[in-house]
C-alpha cells in the first residue's frame, strides 16, 4: 500500500488553478489562504452562515455565498472543508449542475466514495487547526487520493504548490492514519490537558513551566522512536512510584482509571 | 503554595563547588556534565557497576568508586541521582561518617525527608532523560527544596548556574509535578506510540509524516491552553467518527478502551 505511493517533491509550478472553497472553518480558513499566496484563485466561498462566509471571502479577496446553488458552477477543482457530519449533506446538494467537476474533500476519516461525483477526490492535510492560530502549510504532509489519474496528477499539482510533503494514500491507509493522528496529536494533547489540571488544582504551578519537558518529548521523535523514548515509572514498572500516584488522584476515579490503563500499556509496549 | 515560591534568576555566580555525584544514569551524566561546563568540580562518582562509573568519572575527569563507603567524606553538597526504588538505602549506606554533610536526591516523587541526614534537600531537574541524546540542561526548570535556610540558598546558587529556571517547591507540591510530568511526557509519548503502531501495521506509513503535526500540538501550548487548543471528533462529540474508530481499534482491545475513556475525557473537559 505504502510501498507503491508516491511522494511527490515540491517545486516551483507556476500553475494557477481556480479553487471553489465550500466551507470557511479553520482548514478552510488556512487552506484558502496557502492557496491563494501560492497563487491560485478562490473563486467563490461558501458557509452556511453570511458571518463566516463573508469574513473568508474578504481575506481571500473573493465572492461568497451562503446557498449551495448559488456556488459556481465550474472551477478546476472544488474544495468542501465541512464537518464530517455534514459532509454527505453538503455534497449532494452541491451535485446538480456540477455533475462532471471535480469535486474533493479534506476529511481524513471519510472515504472518497461519499461524495456522488463522477471525478471525486480526497486532498487531507493532516494537521491540528485553531482559530487565531495561524500555521505553516508548506510542513503540513497532504494525503491524497482521486477517482483517476489525470485528477490524482491535478492534485498533486496543485498540493505540491502548498505544501512540501504530498503522498498518494488509499482511503483504507488513510482511515488509519486518520486515527493514529487521534492519538498523536488530540489524546497527547489531553495529557498535556490532565497535567495542566493537576498543576492548577495543588499549588497552583503555572503550565509553562511544562513547555520545556513537552518541547523535548516531541524533539526526541526526530532521533528515537517513541517505543525507544519512552521513560517514566510504568517503563521501569515501578509500582511504588505508580501506587503513590494512584492515590494521589484518588478525588478524580476517571483519570485514576487513565493512569492505571496507561502504565499497563506502556509496560506492554516494552516487553 | 506556589505564591510564596520564589523563581531564582540565572545570573552569572563565578563560585565553584565541590560535587559528589552517588549514581551514573542519565539525570547523573547530564546533570554532571552541565555542573562541570559551569565550572564546578565534580569530585567523585560513585555507581553501582564499574563500567558506569568508570565511564561517567572519564567524562567528568574525576575519580570514581563503586563501593558507598569509599566515598568522599565532604563536598559542597552530595547530589543522590539513582533509581527511585534504591534511593532509601543508597542513602542510609551512605551517612556513616557523612552526617554532618549536604545530601541531596533528583527525585521528584520522593519526600525530602527519605534522607536521613540533618542537612538534606531536593534538586528535582523536570526534564526527560534517554541514552545518546544530550539536552541543553539551562532551558530545564529546577525544583528545589531544603530543609534549611542557608542550604535553600546553597542550592538555588548552585541551580541557577545549570539552569535558567529554578523554583523553591515543597515536597506536597512536588508530588503532583511530578505526577503532571507522568501525563505531560511519558503519557503523551505513550500516545505517540500507539499512533506509530497503527502506521506500522496498517499500510506500513513511515511515523515521521506525523512529526510536524506533534510539533504544531506541542507549539499550540505557548498561545493555547491545552483545553483551548483541543481539537478532533471528541470535542466535536462525532459518535460517527468515534464508532468508525473503534471498530478499526477491534483488535486491540486494550487500545480501544484507551479511545473510548480519551474520547469520553477530552469531551468532559470541554464541558
Amino acid at each position: 500500500m505504502w510501498g507503491d505511493s508516491l511522494k511527490v517533491k515540491s517545486e516551483s509550478q507556476g500553475l494557477s488553478m481556480k479553487v471553489a472553497l465550500i466551507g470557511a472553518g479553520n482548514l478552510a480558513t488556512n487552506l484558502g489562504k496557502a492557496l491563494c499566496r501560492a497563487g491560485h484563485e478562490v473563486v467563490q466561498v461558501w458557509s452556511r452562515t453570511t458571518e463566516s462566509a463573508s469574513a473568508l471571502s474578504k481575506v481571500l479577496k473573493c465572492s461568497y455565498t451562503t446557498d449551495l446553488k448559488d456556488v459556481v458552477r465550474s472551477a478546476d477543482v472544488f474544495i468542501i472543508a465541512v464537518k464530517d457530519s455534514v459532509l454527505p449533506s453538503v455534497a449532494e446538494a452541491l451535485k446538480e449542475g456540477r455533475e462532471e467537476q471535480l469535486v474533493v474533500h479534506t476529511a481524513g476519516s471519510m472515504p472518497m466514495d461519499i461524495l456522488p461525483f463522477e471525478r471525486s477526490g480526497v486532498l487531507y492535510p493532516m494537521q491540528t487547526f485553531s482559530k487565531n492560530k495561524e500555521v505553516d502549510f508548506s510542513i503540513i504532509p497532504c494525503f491524497i487520493e482521486s477517482s483517476n489519474e489525470s485528477d490524482s496528477m491535478l492534485l498533486k499539482t496543485l498540493s505540491r504548490t502548498v505544501s512540501d510533503t504530498v503522498y498518494e494514500l488509499d482511503g483504507e491507509s488513510r482511515k488509519y492514519l486518520h486515527l493514529a493522528a487521534v492519538f498523536c496529536c488530540n489524546f497527547a494533547n489531553h495529557c498535556f490537558s490532565l497535567g495542566a489540571d493537576l498543576l492548577k488544582r495543588h499549588g497552583n504551578i503555572p503550565f509553562s513551566v511544562m513547555l520545556p519537558l513537552i518541547d523535548e518529548t516531541a524533539a526526541k521523535l526526530y532521533s528515537l522512536s517513541p517505543r525507544e523514548a519512552q521513560t517514566g515509572p510504568a517503563v521501569r514498572w515501578d509500582t511504588n512510584v505508580m501506587d503513590k500516584h494512584l492515590q494521589l488522584l484518588a478525588d478524580t476515579p476517571d483519570v485514576q482509571k487513565i493512569y492505571e490503563l496507561f502504565s499497563k500499556s506502556i509496560h506492554n509496549d516494552q516487553l
